[in-house]
């Protein structure tokens, strides 16, 4: 099957908002085994948009919209996508009542152009996608062997409504299956675990793809095959293979982050951690809650901005600050001690470094980090972590690549490997 | 002047890589005064190419393509942007020796096939744009009222390359200036929003238009003029218009978060915040210092995920926590007194809720939190908020719209508003 991806959407052409649903939808769509011939985005304009959607059918099977499914007067892509196949659209009960009722459950009053929304085509027609994070439902429009589908622009309305609702239908049209492991690495750069993998690198089935995102690395191995349980076959063996290579700088497979992997290992080994926090400020303890469930492992942290917190509550000596800087490896442990003491946990987590964008008063670089982990036998563990040249001035990844590496830090702890 | 953007790449259509290019040409391009008439991602097949870039050539001005200038064969958007333009390109001496330092100046032997990236239009056919951070130059083909602009695919060196070489060239086709404000609204849904100042997006210059975006609202007015000044001068009425009907809900204009406004006010007003977090877990704190210089007016936060760290650290009664519930608003106040009392701050906010995905045990539903802020001069505010029944499943979404929630209370408590 030959797809193409339009994006509606005049914020889109005005460069306002990054078209992240494409990458998403063509990455769902190569999965499928379907090939993506084109993307593009097309402004709020009737007459554009339906040349563009004829255009697309006359080339492709199957064209995905989103966005332009709001209750606004410039929201036209339902209508067009319904002149463009020849099919009338109709007030559907359910969605009408889905939205009287997102409304209700909020307390608001609902507009009436909201009511718009649950214009839909028939179910002979199409199909209709329930949207559980907004009020703008999607649908199929079915004809002569074409297929347009409508999703809402929002990415946190579009993802889930693609997995739950779209992929069931997709997938009857999918011949063969497309698997894939996402191989997950920390401490090591993209260029140097291609290079370790290099001859893995040119295989058709699996293929093996590198890359690199926020200061982790990831093999991405992917099997084509007629069934499930062949695919999983092909995979196996370059799997293994990979695995022998790169060790332990793989934290995970087909797991989703670093604080999924450190949530597991705490919830296996029975053990809570703790965490004191500075130029982090939140986002260690902010990434941890992200994953239902951390309650158990994950009692308390503190976010300790100011020196007078960390000398207060978590007993950093005001002569350690004086002597070493606040950002340096003595305060990190103490820092990770006080965690310890006022948390209960079994270990604990410090963290003081140079957020950025500029360079500390004292001539620190932005990106410069000391974490520390303490538990509750009396290991001490530290390390000195630079985000490098590159991101020195992002204070977004400072913060974020110097909480990845405290997570990694737990991580090894908990699995055992040398810190 | 009209404009279309086209990739060019399959690591595009696969979803590979997001089209971050095509989000900064847009801006860059509006900020001229040039339309954008539409975007599309197309492979690394040199019919299809052919055929949108004449396809673009009869729409509009300027087409700018980005990708597909590298050494390898499947790169060929140079010569089918000759081909369509019927303009040869020839050997550029300047270009050749410079990709032949590029390698010398790292060490590194050069492949044979680089030496094509130097086959260029001439200077009286167009221009060539120096690449400072990669071997591929870009370049212009300028033939009967139509441009053709040809940028390397990486960010590195496309947004380089188009802000010292390429803008030049086009400031002498821009006629104009376009500027807007992007006005941004808590508390009120995008559909409201739209109907309050729904003639007014019937305005074409400047124009308005409504977005919605993670539980914010948003208003981006337009105007278009042939000079800045006078288009600041076309903005003002309508932007002062907006202002008075929706009056407190706009809590900025040209602000890009509700955490830049709180620290901004917070450093105006000269006061600190402290914070207690449960079910956002850090996510405050964390967006607080997202902030350069938040350290001026962020001390401390306290993570207090278990009850068991509410009473001991926070002084939370435990029998209000079991006569209550934790989720309540009795213990949201005590957590903001108790952060009150151990940050030493001026202001603090305690917030206790249901991230989600699922109910609480006792059947309090993901999404529900209780939100309080309590001062120093013993004022005590609070908040029951509900992301209602769209958001409940999605711990991201409840977790990142209560601490809007939060963090626009503190907003209006620190402008004098009714909380």
């Amino acid at each position: 099957m030959t797809c193409e991806i339009i994006a509606v959407g005049t914020e889109l052409l005005l460069g306002d908002t990054v078209n992240t649903n494409a990458a998403f939808l063509a990455q769902q769509l190569a999965l499928l085994g379907f090939s993506v011939l084109r993307q593009s985005v097309i402004g709020d304009n009737e007459q554009r948009l339906l040349g563009e959607i004829k255009a697309a059918l006359s080339r492709s099977d199957i064209i995905i919209t989103s966005g332009g499914l709001g209750p606004t007067p410039d929201d036209i892509t339902k209508p067009v996508s319904a002149k463009a196949m020849g099919i009338e659209l109709i007030k559907d009960e359910e969605s009408e009542k889905r939205i009287i009722d997102y409304f209700k459950s909020r307390g608001l009053e609902m507009p009436e152009s909201n009511l718009k929304q649950a214009l839909l085509p028939s179910k002979l027609d199409g199909a209709i996608f329930k949207n559980e994070n907004g009020t703008a439902p999607g649908c199929a429009f079915i004809k002569d062997n074409k297929i347009i589908i409508n999703l809402p622009g929002p990415p946190r309305e579009l993802k889930p409504m693609f997995l739950k609702e779209v992929l069931p239908l997709l997938k009857k049209y999918s011949s063969g299956v497309i698997l894939s492991h996402s191989i997950r690495l920390y401490g090591i750069g993209e260029s140097m675990m291609a290079q370790r993998v290099e001859d893995l690198l040119s295989g058709e089935n699996p293929t093996v793809a590198p890359y690199a995102k926020d200061g982790e690395a990831l093999l991405r191995v992917t099997a084509r095959a007629s069934s499930e349980s062949e695919a999983t076959e092909r995979l196996k063996p370059v799997t293994a293979e990979i695995l022998k290579r790169l060790g332990d700088l793989v934290y995970g497979i087909d797991c989703s982050s670093l604080q999924e992997k450190v949530v597991e290992l705490l919830r296996q080994k029975g053990k809570k951690l703790g965490l004191a926090e500075s130029c982090t400020a939140g986002y260690i303890a902010k990434r941890i809650t992200e994953i239902p469930g951390s309650s158990e492992v994950f009692d308390c942290g503190i976010v300790s901005y100011a020196n007078e917190i960390k000398q207060r509550l978590l007993e950093v000596p005001h002569e350690m600050i004086e002597e070493n800087g606040v950002v340096s490896e003595q305060v990190a442990i103490a820092m990770a001690k006080g965690a310890l003491k006022i948390s209960g946990a079994d270990i604990a987590l410090g963290v003081t470094g140079i957020a950025g964008p500029d360079p500390s008063e004292g001539g620190k670089p932005a990106g410069l980090s000391y974490i520390a982990l303490a538990d509750k036998d009396g290991g001490v563990w530290s390390r000195k972590f630079a985000t490098g040249k590159g991101g020195a001035e992002n204070r977004e990844y400072n913060r974020y690549v110097t909480a990845s590496n405290a997570l990694d830090m737990v991580r090894r702890y908990l699995e055992g490997l040398e810190i």
